[in-house]
């Protein structure tokens, strides 16, 4: 029983999702289909970059992740297979899989139009504009099918692209912008607990963000009282400002492209 | 083939949703993962408790409904599993359950995370801000593999939490709060036509709406005119109100907290 | 493994959609639902039947397409199923399958409750309010059992309903309205390239919109500047306006019942 997850920026009021769906069931039937979500923002490859690390490596080993956030489809950006010790990623190669090739080790490989027009039994009328119909879901469906990889795509030896760091490290003090804002109104910095323990072997003294100053970290939002701000680390890792049972971008009245966290080490 | 159903209010632009199904496709790759809802409001148990009323016995028996909507995750609240005669429901002890346990028998477990951490071939770090990925799931997924329910978790013999209730039973007479409002702005109040029957064997003679009166009750949308009020039975049994192609919410400026419904018996 | 699509305008707030896939899967356990979209602005019959068009025909063939745009719910409109070459329908008719049958070849057949009722082993209380749940589903999951079409339904020989064309063809001008706006803002007309190359085997010379005349199509979003509009053949044969990395409906101010978009034919 195979599996492939699907992220996209598509959102649910078209029939965009069902014509992927559709271009996968029609190559291997009995594939399972997963939605992870289609509400990412539009063209917002950072957050969709965030949310496929913070599912990805729940699902059982050999699962293939499907992500299009794709604002330059139709443009040189590359189509891409992306294999891990555990997974394979097929998408475009514009920072989508940033915080995956971060996290682990992994080789890419640069999809061919030709080289699937080879293979026996499936079409491949490319559109230019629904490469998530047209290529990364058959791609998607092929390797659910066991197609060897090196039938669809070749290897890429220079380095994929990457979203602009937020992050800034100094002696002791640590800058970050804000990575994402999730559905509760929690504010995720770019700062993970692996970057501070394995690179920087460093603890944290106190956060700082606009007027306050944090002097510990929590574990639970029901630490702080209803209403009030906390610091801890999200379920997927990441330096998290949370309100217990209220919203932080509210709470603080976020501007999100411009505010800056600040982490003092100890 | 055993189902597995999922209600949250994690929203669909997080990668919530997809850990939380990784999680349980991990442990059991062929379950049948069922999407119901995910878009809940953050935190507002109620509706997600309506919700669940409103399609869990229309499923096939021996169906597991993971429900997960935790304004109070990390804090004492007991995360259950409630059994029913067809059912088995997983989800926090926060009142989620309150109009399943009023429809019919059930018991309740409370789930043991020693136990589970005891279970062979499974790994166990739960996070203390994300139980639905960390507990439930696995939870509902160990379920679906007919693993017993004794060995994830121990009887409760206390009441579940319930939500407050908002009718107001009188001689001849119910007040009744706002219970939802439905995608299509139907008013749906919490006087459900079982507890009406059954309960009071009463019928309605009049339903009042702040300057409304309704006489009678209709079968149908189509039998008012396009745009004009009615008063009906839903189609999951409660006392709604609803306009022919419109918004009753928007045709009764309705204050969601504070409007009262008022039915007077014959 | 036989596949049913769901569309609907039912949105994810509710229990709606669970309780038509939990009615599904009571009579069909091992049937594959794929969830297209609930997010059809309510009662929006138009948008629902320009989707409908966009995935059909990529799923396998034999695939039943059910889908629930229905606000005439409970009045006469016929509940139907549209058999295809390749595909099944089901779902009210009112107009959502217009491009369907404009689109290819078609029977057509009236859903009788009475019969369904005579289908052993299935009970079939129908509400007065919810066909989704108590027709449609059934009668989708029936016909993924292989339940001959006419144990169901009867022949319907007049014509399906179809929603008003808004296209306007004369000699060497189309003028078409505003057929949808997608997640992304484009802005989908009602011109298919069909009608275009095989009914009036014309080619298009200029484009007019506003105060903008577009001088020839495009290929890709990206063959237009950044922020810049561009007319291309959507990935689903439509005529659209679209904006390089923005949104078109904004770009033009756009007034989606009024607008009309002029095309000139060489």
């Amino acid at each position: 029983m195979r599996i492939i997850t699907f992220l996209s920026d598509f959102g649910l009021k078209d029939g965009y999702v069902g014509s992927v769906k559709g271009s996968i069931l029609s190559i291997n039937p009995s594939v399972k289909i997963v939605d992870i979500s289609h509400e990412i923002s539009p063209f917002d490859i950072r957050t969709g970059a965030y949310s496929i690390l913070t599912y990805y490596n729940y699902f059982p080993k050999n699962t293939i992740h499907l992500a299009v956030v794709d604002p330059g489809v139709g443009s040189q950006r590359l189509p891409v297979i992306v294999k891990t010790a555990n997974y394979y990623f097929v998408g475009p190669d514009n920072g989508l899989f940033s915080y995956i090739i971060q996290n682990e080790g992994y080789s890419a490989y640069a999809i061919q139009t030709k080289y699937l027009q080879q293979i026996k039994g499936i079409d491949f009328p490319v559109s230019h504009t629904f490469h998530g119909r047209d290529i990364f879901a058959p791609v998607a469906a092929l390797l659910s099918k066991n197609i060897p990889l090196m039938q669809m795509a070749d290897n890429i030896t220079r380095n994929l692209e990457s979203v602009p760091d937020l992050l800034e490290i100094t002696d002791n003090r640590i800058i970050t912008g804000v990575l994402t804002v999730d559905r509760f109104g929690n504010i995720i910095t770019e700062l993970r607990i692996n970057t501070l323990d394995r690179l920087l072997k460093a603890e944290i003294d106190q956060v700082r963000f606009k007027d306050h100053i944090f002097r510990k970290l929590n574990d639970t939002y029901s630490a702080a009282q209803t209403g009030k701000p906390l610091v801890l680390w999200s379920s997927s890792g990441f330096l998290e400002i949370a309100v217990n049972q209220g919203r932080a971008d509210e709470y603080f009245n976020l501007d999100r492209t411009r505010d800056k966290v600040e982490i003092l080490l100890k």
